[in-house]
């Protein structure tokens, strides 16, 4: 019997989803899961939810910014705390949404040097030379980057992955669902997990 | 070199305050802390964090009815989920007060008695009758719920604890700090453990 994929919303922007696309594909591995990559903006979730960035909101601001690095220490993850942040990431959205849709074996590695560019190494991940350079480094030929960006198929393709993610329930980021089961945050790991082992519980 | 204790800020109407302690004294007892219990009401944390309660925003209440017993579940604990909820706990809290500021061997069995009886048993413990029978259910002479929830300097008690956690930098419930290390959540107890075991990483 097929089992079916563990299905993971983010936007390039949070840096739970960073923390926890470093984890969750050994966590998928060990239960023969594969996982669909889905990239969405966090800015529809927010108005969706009514809230907004956390590192914008009063006192959980601050907590945020103890929490986010400490984190990373916790999961041992390289992290460095981006300036600017948060940023719009929908062009490196559309990016992974066309590499995708092509089938191109540089999705994931893709979708692994933006989070690392942004979160380990402060490279604006916003500003067009970086995902140039990004995708250079990766080894994508010239132009797919701006090729990619420009599709208006892919553009329509990233307001469905949103809407999709909302139709889920996401509230926030990283946003996982298992078996119809949805697992919000990097700190929900061990739940999907324990899901996954026990068939649910 | 006596060891500071782990200060656990909560509102007797926080699910995740009520999972929280039943899993923080073994976390505590490994490490060799105390636990100093410092009831506060959520009310002013979400008016000084632009928030307001979980179940009742757009998207995440609809996470929290799921998460809520599930992380019940994951974690081994009873629960029933309270109807109505949430609910007003500063009388609750005031009792817990009274019996810590006369060092009485009853507070850790009302605080547990109080969190079982509404999150495990849909006892609502915002009404007077239900605190009564708590009290005498833990062996508290009669009379004593009143006489701590209509004492003065014990109202003050709770503005101050209050004041005390927002100035800690509480942002929602359970609320932690240990050696100056703010924890916030039920599921940031392995860091929590974590930080006692090596000293802060």
């Amino acid at each position: 019997m097929p089992v079916s994929p563990i299905t993971f919303f983010f936007d390039f922007s949070s840096p739970y989803a960073y923390l926890a696309s470093t984890r969750i594909k050994a966590i998928a591995a060990r239960h023969l899961r594969d996982i669909e990559w889905v990239p969405v903006l966090l800015g529809p979730v927010f108005e969706a939810t009514e809230s907004r960035p956390l590192v914008e909101q009063p006192l959980k601001g601050d907590y945020a910014r103890i929490d986010i690095p400490r984190s990373a220490r916790f999961y041992g993850v390289p992290y460095h705390q981006p300036d600017p942040f948060p940023i719009a990431t929908f062009q490196a959205a559309r990016v992974l949404i066309g590499l995708q849709q092509e089938d191109d074996p540089h999705a994931l590695p893709w979708l692994h040097a933006c989070f690392a560019a942004y979160f380990a190494h402060n490279r604006n991940i916003a500003e067009l030379p970086v995902l140039d350079a990004i995708g250079a480094e990766i080894g994508l030929p010239a132009g797919t980057v701006e090729r990619f960006i420009a599709d208006p198929a892919i553009k329509a393709r990233l307001r469905a992955n949103v809407e999709r993610a909302l139709a889920a329930g996401m509230c926030g980021a990283p946003f996982m669902v298992a078996d119809d089961q949805p697992f919000w945050g990097v700190d929900r790991l061990p739940q999907l997990e324990h899901w996954l082992q026990t068939g649910g519980f």
